[in-house]
């Protein structure tokens, strides 16, 4: 159980107004609308269809809203709290994360197979049968069971990788012999992952070719992609899961990458653009644009 | 070898006939067309183009077949035995798990981490390098190796996990800050995994976010595919291979999901429905429905 | 650092001429334009769109080139060599090989679990955490980490399998009952892997039903691929991230699957033949044809 005061001090940045009898309540957790009930915050999402309702019918006691949500009788009556802020859903996250999530402390599994020269940062965590090479891995960074690391790449800080994800394995490039032998071109490039990314579950990044493979700060991707060589991915993008981006492609900034859609190599896509499910782009795709389809087309601009 | 005897006993109930000599035969095994030799049971699938035909070429002396196969003299001559079944595909099915597919012991291989508040079933299997949290795994379960299974999974009983199968890992759900950075929603849900269930190699099945991932009783999900955070799959449903399946997806009973199709996030598929290969589902799917292409449009009905 | 003048003896039956000032030269490695010096191997393109003027311009002072390129006075004056030769794509991926990519002695690692009847070649490796079975193991093949290899397999010589892979799993068929209940056909063959085969990360080959899965000599299967029970793959094919390729699949030599693409089952693909990325072939594919899209359509005639 955690004291609501010290919720609502953790979000006063946030919080706009408060309405109702707050002192002294106590909150078990954050749950979805099924499980709710008064021991629980409630939290009404933005594109929500009848706010008010939702607020008003709520089986919890704190009511976290933005303005469209007003403290009226029928709340009042029941002795609710409604707590404003401007982005509920933001608000919630952090709550959930700062409270309600369980947090392991970092440790060096046993099993783990370590090189003896990879430079591991402060408080990182690697985890059971993980396998990491003379790589390096920054300050509280979460490396997760059964995860291939090779020496060929250098991790950030808060980076977090799931299990079973393969970073740095040789790339897929071949040349044809006069005979039809396919002859492997050297994969010896390097893979640079920055600050904040997160790397999904069974995912793969190879290694460069030549040059490096490199994963911007603040990108998420998913579970189940794979990253080829060369392939350089701006900041606070969002690769979904199933991605396949093939070699040398070259993704923005703000990017949102939708699942199971394939790019094919050396494609550009630039910076706050969309691909859609299930696309399949053959063309380079400016900024600021939703492409669809396969293949992928112009639907529209991406105002942001 | 086997006795043919003991088969026909095991199979006794989808008998219809048996003609021909089979008192004292011993059956080798079960194969395919190619390398079936006299030893061997051959059976003729219901769709085969020319059953009296191949049964009559057949280089096995023991044909299961439905009634489009008749005892003829060739058959007689040839000192064949027919066994006439109302489905052959399914009484061959069990013929082979029965006498000649190899049931290995179950063990719990000494390199599986396991947590000591995991409650684990009778005749559990857990196969060499998996990692198990304080989960709940029913009686007869197998779970291959190279597995991990969260603290926040329950499985049912029968329930056959392949090798690299992740299950419990936290989902992928972001908030946008204003300044662009991405913040982790809270993924503290559970994964419910029913009797009879089937997960392939290398699939991802994720927890919750807030409420649970739930697959149905009886459904079988191949290799590589990806469940996403609160999906609910019903019951008997397959979902082939590389599928794709977003966030809070529901999917109902006697589904297929073809192989490679993706379904963005809080779509509905209605029972008994098809989702063909390679669909992108951007829409609800009403029951008893084709749909296939990109985006996924209906077909036609799916009469059942 | 390595001498040029060994370089130029191993590519010596591939050089139609060289200019400049070689002896006495040495060769720090290959690198990507950008981060060339006057220490590294560069090499132009065949395709490169002013193969002369890269030339010329390069920070290299030693160029692999086709007859494209000559060795005017500029190139002189800077003391600079040129290499000729038919095809610098090939010859330089000969030299990163065989000078610059590290090679690793091959180990077989103390945690490796090997059953004891496998039949292990010389000179293989198998990394830590990898499960062999009663299998075959050709010499000089490359088993990586984490990799799971049954019983029902036999794999040639030079084969290069990558972390994750899982070769041998029972595939995935089922046999509808009255009731509904799913009923396992019975996964009874074997994979058969031919000599100087690569498998990707975390790609799944399925072991046959009651016939083999079956890859020829010489192709290249990249990460997170699915092969499905009872396909037969031909030599020298190329099949690309994530291609799905369903049950009794047949491919040809010399194919290439693109990227993310899927093959619904029993479906033949013709020598010389080309999928694109993301296509879904529900139908045969004649030899030396290029087929597209969802569902794939033929687009042109592959002449090779």
């Amino acid at each position: 159980m955690i004291k609501l005061e010290n919720i609502i001090e953790f979000i006063k940045d946030q919080i706009i107004r408060i309405e109702g009898p707050y002192q002294g309540m106590e909150i078990e957790g954050i749950a979805d609308l099924k499980n709710i009930d008064s021991k629980y915050l409630d939290w009404i999402h933005p594109n929500s269809q009848q706010p008010q309702v939702r607020a008003e019918t709520s089986n919890s006691k704190v009511i976290i809203a933005n303005q469209d949500v007003f403290y009226n009788d029928s709340m009042k009556y029941d002795g609710k709290i409604l707590i404003q802020v401007k982005d509920p859903y933001l608000t919630i996250a952090k709550i959930g994360n700062e409270f309600f999530a369980k947090k392991e402390k970092p440790i060096i599994h046993p099993t783990a197979i370590i090189d003896k020269d990879a430079k591991i940062g402060k408080d990182v965590n690697i985890g059971a049968y993980s396998i990491i090479g003379s790589c390096i891995i920054g300050d509280n960074s979460i490396i997760q069971e059964n995860v291939i690391i090779r020496d060929c790449v250098t991790i950030g800080k808060n980076v977090f990788i799931k299990s079973g994800a393969m970073i740095g394995n040789p790339g897929f490039g071949f040349v044809k012999e006069g005979n039809g032998t396919l002859v492997k071109f050297p994969q010896i490039g390097n893979v640079i992952i920055n600050d904040n990314v997160e790397i999904g579950s069974n995912t793969s990044i190879d290694r460069g070719a030549l040059s490096d493979t490199i994963i911007g700060s603040g990108t998420k991707i998913f579970n189940l992609c794979h990253i080829a060589h060369n392939v350089i991915i701006g900041e606070q993008t969002i690769i979904t899961a199933h991605a396949d981006i093939s070699g040398s492609v070259k993704i923005g900034n703000n990017v949102w990458i939708g699942p199971n859609s394939t790019l094919i190599g050396h494609q550009i896509i630039g910076d706050n653009s969309i691909i859609g499910a299930g696309s399949v782009v053959l063309r380079d795709v400016p900024s600021n644009e939703v492409w669809v389809g396969n293949p992928a087309r112009f639907l529209r601009e991406n105002k942001v």
